[in-house]
């Protein structure tokens, strides 16, 4: 399979992680977003959204993440990366939405450039949107993990999946924010858990061959 | 089955739909967006993130609008919102994710009152705003209705499923801001096939009973 990745896409991290986690291998096809060659004609072709990640899976075309890791979740089943019962499963894709329409989307490259661009706002108003958004989003989850008695050394039981693959690249984001997690112990210790897994190390921004040329 | 909802959140309307189409019914507990109920402690205690939809079935919470959906058709499978190879299941998902993370969470209430509010965004700004996101969204969408040939009456073939479940709501917001919609013909032929069902028409935000008190 080829994934259309960024490193700092924490959409794409979300694929890698899960692409990771079921043994599956992938190539990488760079789509340098420093360089607006996501809105290019050619990758528009891939994605008409312009975004990434796109996944190309026995000549399919997949986008939008959490898309994608539904999709490798029924092509690749095993391991699983959603709980064994439906009600289970409906909390963890609630976890991993509360991040992915909630959070990620507001404090996403588009938005921010729409920010400081379009609506001339400055560095620290710009700061504040982002730390906002990422407070709100984590601080329903830190409660909802408070109260899953599920919630063992991953956010639902004893093994990653979807929650957790949504959960590591929302924490990259905003530590790199320098946003305040403190509040969020049981974030925080899953997030410890789940980077001592080659899965999502190997899949962090910093390993990605092209983050070379941004140090 | 307990949905707690209100007339103009098209999160809600979402599942409204959803609920409809499968057949079941629900009692309503209406959530005042409008004089911050969503925000009380009282109904934190149901959705710790403060927003609606949230569903009661058979004693469980469930939240986020995509994941409450998800759940329903796990639960309720018959008829199904989704096709039936994992390839079309992901095309429909990625559809449906393309307005619920990259269209709807930015047109919100509670970021369209922080860009009036905390960033001091006037109304037209504000309509750009909402205007640009909705644009991108169903300009990339637009062009994958075209490309899929198992497009019929609807999004994906001739049964309503989560795609249209998702871009009915949408139509229904841009309509509001007064989104020009004339680019996209397959979005406005699908809205219009939707529309035509009872269980969309039920659900839209002005046959909810709270909307006479906003008349």
């Amino acid at each position: 399979m080829k994934l259309y990745s960024y490193f700092r896409s924490s959409a794409a991290f979300r694929v890698r992680i899960a692409i990771n986690l079921k043994g599956l291998s992938y190539d990488t096809e760079l789509v340098d977003l420093s360089t607006g060659a996501h809105l290019s004609g050619k990758y528009k072709t891939v994605n008409p959204q312009g975004r990434v990640p796109a996944l190309i899976d026995k000549d399919k075309i997949l986008i939008q993440s959490i898309s994608i890791i539904e999709y490798l979740e029924e092509a690749y089943p095993t391991p699983s990366l959603l709980p064994s019962t439906m009600e289970e499963r409906a909390w963890v894709r609630g976890i991993a939405n509360i991040i992915a329409c909630d959070i990620h989307p507001l404090n996403n490259l588009a938005v921010l450039n729409y920010l400081t661009g379009v609506l001339s706002v400055g560095t620290e108003q710009k700061l504040e949107w982002y730390r906002h958004w990422v407070a709100e989003g984590l601080e329903a989850i830190e409660k909802m993990l408070l109260e899953n008695s599920k919630r063992k050394e991953f956010c639902c039981g004893d093994e990653p999946g979807l929650a957790d693959i949504c959960l590591v690249p929302q924490v990259f984001n905003a530590q790199r924010f320098e946003c305040d997690l403190s509040e969020y112990p049981f974030v925080e210790r899953i997030f410890n858990s789940c980077m001592k897994l080659e899965a999502f190390d190997l899949a962090q921004p910093s390993k990605q061959p092209e983050a070379e040329r941004f140090k």
